[in-house]
């Protein structure tokens, strides 16, 4: 990390230029507005991986390349009480994501579970800001998305499924609510562009050459990198990150009829599936609440190796998010906001996200 | 390997052993038939650390010792059109895991998804065998477990949380089920008593001593040796190992108001929790199968470092399932028939395992 190439940037003007630079392509406003704000939140909370680095390089240029179309038709195509698949129309994934996750939201209300494929999507970004949507509702919330083809099976010497990822959040007594987040690959392909973007190495076990040779410079990455499936080898397990990779598949390409990673083109089209299981159909909440703290409380008084407390997924991403939101600023690197100048000159935008106070 | 340890056992008599042997200790009929069948099928499919293994040493002496309610009252605390929650008050896990999975089933047949936490039960053996009930009834099926709290959080020195265990199971069109059956740590614990049995060393990578050591001799995993999260290292991923062991004790532990496995007595007393999704509610089957069947060639075509075929979960274990099926015997180690010949002297159960023809 070399913090001096990050800048501060006011939390307001980042979501009014962003939504400026949709708006340019025909997005509706309040698709705009969604798709800003769902980007943000992951810089609140630490994910740079899936935030506003990529306003412009991939959603931007997308919208400009009718890759993902600005006004999509989106259609709910099955309809059951607890169940549903919806058509994105190949829009922007944030829209159809949103709209899949309050209807997996309304079902759960209404039977106690819902779950809501959705298809011909394009990228939604971090997974759990919809998994989220469930928490203010006392629900538990899931968001599943394939991802790029850049996972080889356990073995395997070829790109053969999604970057496949699973959101999962519940809420808690103890001011932060769990959220998991994860790509079912060792990491992200997210981190290696980070670590390319910062020039940094990467560690051996995240990714390897059509020969099976360990990558540990990022930008070797390209063309034909493997991301290797959680667990890494066949000996630690990379047979489960490879089948939680196909479940997000079943769930996601298959259930929705949409097609899976394995098929749609890589990174262009996504599916997703959304589900929600609300917590009072199970069990009173003050009673699952009680069970969440002791839960939480017995692991924080492990022991570790270097005396630190354990931290809950989701613990510190919701600290940090709380800070950023009082402070009223993300950091964004310089390169972002680089691409950032040249888009709002080449569309006519305002640009005033480096202008102090 | 040792396969001349390995006494093949036929399938009829195991079973009928089996059943007597729990009728002994007042199991009702169609329970102690019902959980013979369930440890059956995990040797069925090779899973040896799930299957009639435990029979003497865990279920039968646990329902001698009164840790186990021979004769339970299972109840339906609370119910909803698509969740419900089971009270297995302190039975064989198996009975109430297969009552709640067809209670899940029956509730996605109606409304398109059907989830069922369950608490205050017992280890039910192999998660597959559940979520694989819903296969014949065109759905998706989840199967969630606490196991024995032995496992430390990324960094930690202490057993915090259970081996909890996740199995998903999904129709395809090419003659095997897709079946996921992962705990959340780099492997089950029954991989290292399987290798104490055989004299083997494990690999680094599975567990740690309390001081952070690896350990490689599984002799040496007792009294207070830790099994590591999925992932492994803080590098590799392991907080998603522990993120999804968390998500597991939420679904089943919080949410059926039980308690998590952080909380509840190690071992003795577990918390499930069921899912079936209707695969029709949400796209035709033949869609569905399309997409399957597309997904799984994509992944075959896959080129690997040795050339084999890139195999999906479940697929060895169907074959291996079928063979022994048409062999109509399945092996078991001399040390535990040896335990299962001591245990019919003690009860009076006639023992044939070892006669053959």
């Amino acid at each position: 990390m070399r913090p001096d190439e990050d800048i501060p940037v006011r939390i307001g003007r980042l979501l009014a230029f962003a939504e400026a630079l949709l708006r340019t392509q025909g997005a509706p406003p309040a698709d705009a507005a969604l798709t800003a704000r769902f980007l943000l939140e992951a810089d609140l909370r630490g994910v740079e991986s899936h935030g506003m680095a990529h306003l412009v390089d991939f959603y931007l240029r997308r919208l400009q390349q009718g890759q993902i179309k600005a006004r999509p038709n989106i259609r709910v195509t099955s309809d059951a009480p607890a169940a549903a698949t919806i058509d994105a129309d190949n829009g922007l994934g944030f829209v159809a994501g949103h709209l899949a996750m309050q209807l997996a939201i309304e079902k759960a209300r209404a039977t106690g579970a819902g779950w809501v494929a959705c298809g011909n999507s394009t990228h939604y970004g971090a997974g759990a800001a919809y998994a989220m949507m469930a928490l203010e509702q006392g629900m538990i919330g899931f968001s599943l998305s394939t991802g790029g083809r850049l996972m080889t099976p356990p073995g395997g010497r070829g790109r053969a499924l999604g970057l496949n990822v699973l959101a999962v959040a519940a809420p808690t007594p103890r001011g932060f609510p769990y959220v998991l987040d994860m790509a079912t690959s060792v990491v992200a392909h997210g981190k290696l562009e980070i670590a390319a973007r910062r020039g940094e190495a990467i560690p051996e076990g995240w990714a390897i050459d059509p020969e099976g040779r360990p990558i540990t410079d990022p930008a070797r990455f390209r063309p034909d990198g493997l991301m290797l499936p959680l667990g890494g080898s066949a000996a630690l397990g990379a047979f489960k990150g490879f089948g939680l990779a196909l479940m997000v598949d079943i769930l996601s390409g298959a259930l929705s009829g949409f097609g899976t990673s394995a098929e749609i083109e890589a990174g262009r089209i996504a599916a997703h599936c959304f589900g929600a299981l609300r917590i009072d159909a199970f069990v009173p909440i003050e009673q699952y609440m009680e069970g969440m703290g002791t839960m939480i409380d017995a692991i924080k008084r492990t022991p570790t190796a270097d005396g630190s407390e354990v931290r809950i997924p989701g613990e510190l991403e919701h600290a940090l998010s709380e800070r950023r939101r009082a402070n009223g600023a993300v950091p964004l690197h310089r390169s972002i906001l680089a691409g950032y100048r040249a888009a709002a000159e080449e569309l006519r935008v305002p640009y005033d996200l480096e202008e102090v106070s």
